[in-house]
């Protein structure tokens, strides 16, 4: 036990077990660049470090089971010890050894730097370093940095009342929360694009390694541009175990892993130990070599980079190998070796807490005692509990401690993006429902000039579907970046390309989550059934901007913005595995002040929402809109309006002037608004004198109580557009679920009746993929009829005659392979 | 144009052009295992695949654009064009090369092979050979293999009424659509699983490879056993695009992406062609040369590890490093090169239909004519359009052939589990509500005799949880899988070990679904908030189930089983990135058909439903449950009927015998039970004379209506239960919105007030979490104050006592750092 404990033969055994399977047989001596032959670090330098990291261990031991007494004055009792033993030990010295390694390195290269604590379990590691470096009093002035400050860290960890055990939203100097694994990485590329000064230490946990989001992040390598953005160094942190299991690639063979990371692009040091017979400051000299080595090659590497771009227009060269480090050191380290004569250090035994039972264990509660005061704490904190000067000695000052990066706060550096205004670049539109244009095409226009205003501080990310959604026109301010570099066949792919395209969502999710949380602005597009496979990272992000919306010293961030243009509406070729529209429920789930949905039906609309998004602050925006041609109808001015509302009456659409219509047609989304356009137009001609009142919702969440949404209608204001009484048919894009769910609190809700999506879908047309849902503009008819009072008895024969027009419209798609003319040719005749 | 064009000098380049970067300078020879001195296969063995590939390639592209004259009897005419032109024939030449190529070597060998098609979209392809085997006019009769059917398989490919253009459901020998890329190598390794007889050939497109679930896949070699399981051979498809960009892996070094397949355990051989001057027949050689060698290999492989399986207790060995194929072939190879001036054939413009508008394009269409004519269909088709003995001297027979391998329809190879009965491993239980047990821990033990019953069809998978969620004893018969092995501080970790553990839920739903569609049963075990992670996949996986139930020649599978039991109500000190309940409502949002969710409370009702589960077939069951030691409140019996009724009044928690009830308490989950419980008796304590009925729903689509849900109960047994007028308050494991949507339409809908969870967790205590998401039992009780009329008034006392007894409690629990006992040490006071 305790922190001079070298490798125990068990794991210095495991180690040199792992098979070797090196096609040549050679073992490659990985850590040669790590051993040089004088030690990294003198005397005074190794004390430095080691004072800090022990201090950080004290620190974080003292989180996970005190409550009081925290130097140590008196021997502990079990009033000292919390009831309910909390937390993970086990990856927390290796991050506190990374944390006092990087700040030795920081001070001595002045960079600007952050941490990622990917094993963000680690919570007490992270904290420990906060209060250590001022910060944690700064934003909590009642957690003193000295004796009662300490007693009350130490309590409020994992304590009722108190923080969570993880490196949360709570911690100063945090930006990824480290609750669900996989995003370190990518949270930590996103942070540099376009920071050329930045430096990211970057801890992987050997568990997070496993997952599928880190597994694909590593690839990174081929969208970093060395001269425009800045570095991470990646640190995968090997303790051989994962709650109760050995992990894949602590396991591997050393020739294995290092090909992993080579065939990613990356060029590892290995730094391991303690080995039998080594104390701390062996991996300390090993780990301090390693990261001046790595640091060394990233300023060359950005040196000869930031060179060629001057000289070439910006392009960086060829993609260099950037380097990263293995830190091999056993879990739980400096912790207890052996509890109750099972060996605890080294294993998986020390994922949690080490010691169970301490208050009432005496034996456990000697075992604790001696465990922290082999961290020596007299030689860390004085008489007051506060650190001693020379403890201080391995601390950063200001903005250069990575606790208190303001970077790491990213609303604190974020500016707003310069956007040129939206209307000059709106479609005329003469008549409603009568030009085509492709909204996304229109949007894409406006967005070059965002990208070409803005760019340090926007970009775009996508699954390779910028093109193919309509926004081509961003490429013509820039390239799609692609460090491996343009080939023959290649349109728009650069080194220094600032449109980011990877087909993982993952990727494009986390980068983007990593470019907002450090002040910068973005967008991703996606087709909508795929958005999916980032429901959980949303929900976390959701959760980051929820929890930092009640801390008041973190600034609100630029807002998550998804554009959805494959929508599901438009994926009658590909079949159902295209065809999910329940990602809108998936956000509506949710906290409403996070939350909104936007689905504007036309180009104009689409614009003057964008534009809306991009200004907004720390929401969570999802547009859903159309890529392919698709009617106008609003001019910019009316666009405005009709958004700024959010939803509203289209006077030209309805025929309920002066008085109270008989019906209500109500539709939100791309095909749905031009069904229930097209089926007002079908009741106009067939029933003259029923009266229509036509409402367009864009801002999904209008419908919500207003005591359930910030944007939520009064009752008042949803009474009057939806009346108290009559019929409602609602046409809307997603689940029809949804709209049942929003206004289940409305006066009228009895009476609204939707056609939504239903899961239908097969291989058809387009118009026989709203038949198919039942929200063709025939059915819709049919369900006026059906809902009015005494329609169904006296238009019989027309509600007969629709149905007949939906037969044969499918059949004769399903004859000639597309849709009828009047369907596909369908305008809206009846002017503004 | 046409299949014998060699590689452009264009591709040439850029395969050579690709940087090298390997550290020591040498760049491997990796094609050598491939070019052996004397060429793989003779003159008849090459014409018999390349007609074969040639005829695949023929009905591919007239799948593709033609709706008449399949046999090209007259020049094209516009009226044999499709109107509209869909599909992806970038991928598809390269799809039926593999698969010509795997014919051969399951003649040759007699393999038991099945085909997953990662590229899906490249559903031509498989449909073709499906065509060319006769498997799809057996299961299609229409569709014969003769002329007539021809323009039926033609016109129905991506044509309304048709077919999707994936590798759909529709497609025998299929169990892999493809559409949401990530997922081959998963399916392919679930599907190899205990079946040592089975060899996959599994394609994977460069640009599913830049996914995070592929990327995490490749580190299945660490999970084989070489002597229990069969073999996969994947065969990395490089053809150097997706839709509009360069891929990730076809543009890294060779040494790179070597490494990279190393480092994944693998031995890969590349096959890169034509390069110039040289004709497909070279590829033939190269690709048939590398085969061989794979399957040579895994051979020699699978016979090392049964022998020492069979001398060392099924134990396999040291972990093999298995063969795979990196296929470098043409995009679009044998398509139009140029088309309008531009280079189509090998570039990213041949990823979806390289000739477009080719009924209104004379020029285009003569391009496709020619196109077509160059696979010489004269030679490879009759006069009635059937396929020539020579053609089929390439195909498999029987079960033999991929597109009828009975395995890929699941259903028909699947038996029920044995499955031991379960009462006899339920607690006793004197009296309801006084003693604990973990309903995991239960489960485990009869879980433990599940996976001993069926040692080669059941497997437990999960994220490094099945100890943590109290399943261990499930160790007692089979333990953790680990390619590399059991280490000195492992417990439980075996290589043939058949609990698949790994910290990726993608990888463990992934698996699973291989190993269910392929006939199998098995469970996943996850943290609730975390299984949101892998919502696209349950998406993709509901589908197809729902379009398979509608394919009668498509057999059912076992059911897709989910036990959920870090559950959001125990994640108190893991702060919110661990709450989350969304998933119940992202599953309640699949076909009411596919989908069932399971709340048990206790021990009891966990096995009844469990037992349920593992019986039924063709369900996505989520079963949410508590682990940690929690009261059981029915006896065998009881949770018999309570779960065969799905939901139930508790008589010995209601007072409203032979009356109306006052007011209803309802409740689902494990802690909004023991909630509501506790509210019940201090109603009794406090308001001796209200009535009370306690309700406990265990089936949560019970609350759904009839016509919504197959389980959903009658109006008149719901009214019955929840009555049609009184207050019902109810406690609910999830978001309250999703029990509002599930019983709108009911009577009583108006006054069902609903309890749920909030998202306002923090780090507090358990009874400190349901206070703070407002469910707690004094709540509870203030909830039936308010809503039963007169109470308020009468009662302002007693409410304020309540909520004064959540201050205190709160209180306590801040202080101490645990729940007072009236709260922890609560037990049922009441009896039976």
């Amino acid at each position: 036990m305790g922190y001079l404990l070298g490798m125990t033969a068990e794991l210095a055994m495991q180690a040199s077990s792992t098979p070797t399977l090196h096609p040549d047989g050679a073992s490659p001596d990985l850590s040669v660049s790590a051993a040089p032959d004088a030690p990294a670090l003198d005397g005074a330098a190794l004390a430095r470090l080691d004072r800090w990291w022990r201090a950080a261990n004290y620190l974080s031991v003292g989180q996970i089971y005190l409550m009081g007494d925290p130097l140590l004055r008196e021997p502990l009792t079990p009033e000292a010890i919390k009831p309910r033993l909390l937390g993970h030990w086990g990856t927390t010295p290796g991050l506190n050894l990374v944390w006092a390694h990087a700040n030795r390195c920081i001070r001595e290269r002045d960079l600007d730097a952050l941490y990622v604590a990917g094993p963000g379990h680690g919570g007490p590691a992270v904290v420990a370093n906060a209060w250590l470096e001022g910060t944690w009093s700064q934003v909590y002035p009642d957690v003193t940095r000295d004796e009662a400050g300490m007693t009350r860290l130490f309590r409020q960890f994992s304590f009722p009342g108190g923080i969570p055990s993880h490196a949360a939203a709570d911690v100063p100097g945090s930006l990824h929360e480290g609750g669900e694994l996989g995003y370190a990485l990518m949270h930590a590329v996103g942070a540099v694009f376009d920071d050329p000064a930045l430096t990211v230490f970057c801890v992987i946990g050997d568990g997070e390694a496993e997952t599928g989001p880190l597994a694909a992040s590593w690839q990174s390598t081929k969208f970093l541009d060395a001269a425009r953005d800045g570095a991470v160094l990646p640190i995968l942190h090997l303790n051989g175990f994962k709650i109760a299991n050995p992990t894949v690639l602590a396991r591997m063979g050393e020739d294995e892993l290092d090909a992993l990371m080579r065939g990613n692009g990356w060029d590892p040091v290995v730094v391991a130990g303690p080995m039998e017979g080594e104390d701390a400051a062996a991996v300390h000299q090993r780990l301090a070599a390693a990261m001046d080595a790595c640091l060394d090659a990233i300023a060359a590497i950005q040196a000869a980079a930031r060179e060629h771009a001057a000289a070439h227009d910006g392009d960086p060269g060829e993609r260099p190998r950037w380097p990263m480090i293995v830190l091999r050191t056993p879990k739980g380290w400096t912790g207890p070796g052996l509890v109750d004569g099972r060996q605890v250090e080294g294993t998986w035994r020390s994922h949690q807490v080490p010691l169970a039972g301490v208050r009432g264990d005496d034996g456990h509660r000697r075992q604790l005692e001696e465990w922290l005061r082999s961290y020596r704490p007299e030689e860390l904190f004085d008489e007051l509990g506060q650190p001693t000067p020379e403890l201080l000695e391995n601390a950063t000052e200001g903005a250069r401690r990575m606790s208190a990066n303001p970077k790491t706060n990213g609303g604190t550096v974020m500016r707003p993006l310069r956007l040129p205004d939206w209307t000059g670049y709106g479609v005329q539109v003469p008549s409603p429902g009568t030009r085509l244009h492709s909204a996304t095409g229109v949007l894409g226009e406006w967005l070059r000039d965002v990208a070409a205003a803005n760019e340090h501080t926007f970009r775009l990310f996508g699954p390779d579907e910028v093109a193919s959604n309509r926004l081509q026109a961003v490429l013509e301010v820039t390239g799609r970046s692609f460090a491996d570099g343009p080939g023959p066949q290649d349109e728009h792919v650069a080194r220094n390309g600032r449109v980011v395209e990877v087909l993982s969502e993952h990727l494009c999710q986390g980068w983007l989550e990593g470019y907002l949380l450090t002040g910068r602005h973005g967008l991703l597009t996606s087709y909508e059934a795929f958005i999916h496979i980032v429901d959980s990272m949303v929900n976390q992000h959701a959760k980051w901007l929820k929890v930092t919306r009640l801390l008041d010293w973190r600034e609100p961030l630029a807002s998550l913005n998804y554009l959805l243009t494959s929508h599901v509406w438009r994926q009658d070729h590909n079949g159902s595995s295209h065809q999910d529209p329940g990602f809108l429920d998936h956000v509506v789930n949710k906290r409403a002040e996070i939350v909104r949905v936007y689905l504007p039906p036309d180009a104009n609309t689409l614009l003057s929402t964008m534009d809306h998004c991009l200004r907004s602050k720390h929401y969570i925006n999802v547009v859903v809109a159309g890529k392919q041609p698709q009617h106008d109808y609003l001019t910019v001015d009316e666009a405005i309006a009709h958004c700024t509302r959010g939803v509203g009456r289209w006077a030209w659409a309805s025929t309920d002037d002066a008085v109270e219509p008989d019906v209500v047609i109500a539709c939100a989304g791309e095909v749905p608004t031009l069904e229930a356009l097209a089926a007002t137009d079908l009741l106009r001609r067939h029933l003259p004198d029923l009266k229509v009142r036509f409402v367009n919702v864009v801002d999904l969440m209008r419908l919500q109580a207003e005591s359930e949404h910030p944007h939520g209608m009064s009752d008042t204001d949803f009474d009057a557009l939806f009346t108290r009484d009559r019929p409602v048919v609602f046409a809307f894009h997603g689940y029809p679920t949804l709209v049942h769910r929003l206004t289940y609190r409305r006066t009228n809700h009895a009476n609204i009746h939707v056609r939504g999506f239903k899961d239908e879908g097969t291989t058809t047309t387009p118009f026989d993929m709203v038949m198919l849902n039942d929200l063709d503009r025939y059915r819709l008819v049919m369900d006026v009829i059906d809902r009015v009072p005494g329609m169904a008895v006296r238009h019989a024969g027309l509600r007969q005659a629709m149905d007949d027009a939906r037969l044969e419209a499918r059949r004769h798609a399903y004859t000639h392979g597309e849709d009828p003319d009047e369907i596909s040719g369908w305008v809206w005749p009846h002017g503004s």
